[in-house]
């Protein structure tokens, strides 16, 4: 059996489970599965079932499963409609799924699940709740263990034990001073492997890097990834440390940008939820479309002033399609490869030194793709050398503007400040397009019409 | 500053240094950096040069830089030249990190690094250089951290440390019984909190997944996404115990496997390295741009056929590519978000079902996008009621086509165990335009041309 019909046959169990109402049975067969195993049978289900299922979870397995759960997800009515039991499940989570499950709630809903919960754990998530979702303070847990750094290795062990009791899984023991300034870690490792009695500031290590709360999630994840670090410190303006991001957050923060690169460049709205409706798709790609009608109408422009021409050899309208496609598929390429090194390593590549080496491969392959072309324009019916000519230098022309503004247009962005991913493959298809258009007809008139008339 | 003048003035100052020949302070200087900004370093300089600094080196932290650095940038004259050094380095480096230097190498050197290492190490890495680099085997370690399930936690912390001692990082103790089969793990955390006389078989925890030797690196990759894991064991048929995959090597695939789809998506080769020069950029994308010259051709060839409804209607030559581009565009989109669905969790997503989505956007976006475009037709020069409907059923199926063809393609792929990310956009351009013709231009001689004879 495949994962594919395993999944299926899972969610067939749990329906017909669902329908027998029988909920002992439906416990026991779900809290078998890994968290991330139910959270994937529940988004098969509709918000009454997912209802159901999650009523017959126990809080700790429920609450893991919901933290799993896209986002878009959640059964937001039944979340809604019973604030004590958010609370209760909320209670069994580290701070920051917490706060993403309930950030997700209209506010009077977060209001009423905050009251439930004891003062302390309901600052913390206020806190939480007021950094931007995209930043290192959206993405972070408060939940951090730590130690003084004046403590025996005996006596930290002691407090880890203190602070871990609570089961939150942890990688670094951080070090702070008694204002809560980070001063270093110490590994479990080192600790483990210490002798008892010495002192924390002996065996502490310098942090290589801690991030500050406001740093975009991306950021952080390229830092992380850059120095494989398994869980990274955040500080306040002040050096306090506030929090720590681990490894898993950074998976699914690179996991969504991803994404949301892969959509853009595709001309998609960045927003477009993977398992969304319908509905959602056209809405979000609507736009682009319209948008690329109105560019692409550009190029038609230069056709029609060009029509004269057209009239009189026919055969270039069989023509320009190839020399569009050819200049939208180098443009392509030349945009993906730009924006794929800007996003892994915009210290080194983001300089104008990519736009002359893809000015230098368009130059190259234009004359080669050129001289193919315009072989195929001598040896066509109604071909010529003169036609020849007009198609090599305007697939020629096309591949070098294709390359260079392939790469310009991205490394301005990020020169800019922007999202160089902005740049999405609906402009060049445009941009291509009309300067290909204009290439060619314009020499046909020039080169060939002469010859023809 | 910028990073990116970070980056330049570090490396100017190395270039200073090099040319003033003062190895002492250049090693002075380099060895405050971590490995990962060597490398960085390093990479912006030619050969000599890094010869030069790696001469200047302590074998610890160049064996690092070494495994920092991208693997083509290796410099391969020096590594060949100096078997000895070699071997000193890769001692330094994880049993991973030590293969994929030495699996760079032609097998000659590869051979004499080898024979320069003790009998066991050397047997390891032949172990290792065996195996398919993009598999787990490929990508695991040796060195892993176990004791015997028989153990008491004071014995186990014992072993632990004796194991340890050669300094690689761990994360989980696996636990196996005499023939080396994998029984379970016990966390750090677990055997720092528990009493030192509990047995090892009572803190015991399952393994929630064991990947075997010959797994996909990408599927690896996503198990250890999906289960939030920060090592996972790799085990032989027989279920013994034979290596690990830690999170740092996650990140590498993630980010080598989405560079590899998004250069793959746009028609680039998926073996473009980023940073490589410009000739091997020509080389690997020139094939793209010929196939793409071929298979557009087909779509001159349906407009060829069509000449005399163009002659007779020189604006459609306009229109063509309005049609054509639009097509390109919702094709695109449709597969960019397919492609991404199946990359993120194909057991959900890989099924027929999302062809009927894809479908249904692409008729309701056609519709709409159909009727502004019929409106266009309708307000242009030489445009009429007739040219009005023409553009509008073009358009509209030439959308639908695309959205079906952008989500059939790479889910039939998927379903034939091929890689759904070989559908790339190159293909979805050409078809797109020769359905946006055939539709535009069938339709103009059978509804428009008898209007204007």
């Amino acid at each position: 059996m495949s994962e594919a019909q395993v999944h299926e046959a899972n969610v067939e169990r749990v329906r017909q489970l669902l329908e027998a109402g029988d909920a002992a049975k439906l416990h026991q067969y779900l809290e078998a599965f890994h968290p991330s195993d139910i959270a994937d049978v529940i988004e098969s289900l509709d918000d009454e079932q997912r209802a159901s299922v999650l009523a017959v979870l126990s809080d700790e397995v429920a609450s893991a499963t919901l933290a799993e759960m896209e986002e878009e997800e959640h059964p937001e009515e039944l979340l809604v409609a019973d604030p004590e039991r958010v609370a209760e499940l909320v209670r069994e989570l580290s701070a920051d799924d917490a706060a993403d499950i309930i950030g997700d709630l209209p506010s009077a809903a977060q209001q009423e699940v905050l009251a439930q919960l004891p003062l302390t754990d309901a600052a913390e998530l206020r806190d939480l709740l007021a950094y931007d979702e995209e930043t290192a303070g959206g993405v972070m847990t408060t939940d951090v263990v730590s130690v003084a750094e004046s403590a025996s290795v005996n006596e930290a062990i002691e407090e880890i034990r203190r602070q871990a009791a609570e089961g939150e899984d942890f990688y670094s023991v951080f070090v702070v001073d008694r204002d809560g300034r980070l001063l270093g870690t110490v590994s479990l490792q080192d600790l483990v492997l210490s002798q008892p009695t010495r002192r924390i500031n002996e065996v502490i290590e310098p942090v290589l890097t801690a991030v500050p709360v406001s740093m975009d999630q991306e950021e952080v994840a390229r830092v992380m990834s850059r120095y494989n670090l398994v869980s990274i410190p955040v500080v306040d303006p002040a050096q306090r440390l506030i929090g720590r991001i681990t490894f898993d957050d950074v998976m699914d923060i690179v996991e969504a940008e991803t994404t949301e690169d892969i959509l853009r460049f595709s001309g998609s709205s960045a927003e477009e939820y993977l398992a969304g409706g319908v509905g959602q798709a056209i809405k979000n790609r609507l736009p682009w479309l319209a948008l690329a009608l109105l560019t692409t109408s550009v190029a038609a422009v230069v056709i029609y002033l060009f029509r004269s021409v057209v009239e009189q050899a026919v055969i270039l309208a069989a023509i320009m399609p190839v020399i569009a496609a050819l200049g939208g598929n180098a443009g392509t390429q030349a945009l993906a490869v730009t924006v794929r090194r800007l996003a892994l390593d915009p210290d080194r590549h983001g300089t104008w030194r990519v736009v002359g080496k893809e000015l230098a491969v368009g130059l190259v392959n234009g004359a080669v793709i050129g001289s193919l072309a315009a072989i195929i324009g001598y040896l066509i019916p109604e071909g010529s050398v003169y036609l020849g000519f007009v198609v090599m230098f305007a697939m020629w022309g096309n591949l070098i503007v294709a390359g260079f503004a392939g790469a310009f247009v991205p490394v301005l962005l990020e020169k800019l400040g922007a999202d160089p991913a902005v740049a999405s493959s609906v402009f060049f298809t445009a941009l291509t397009d009309i300067f290909g258009f204009f290439f060619l007809l314009g020499l046909a008139s020039w080169i060939l019409l002469p010859q023809l008339g």
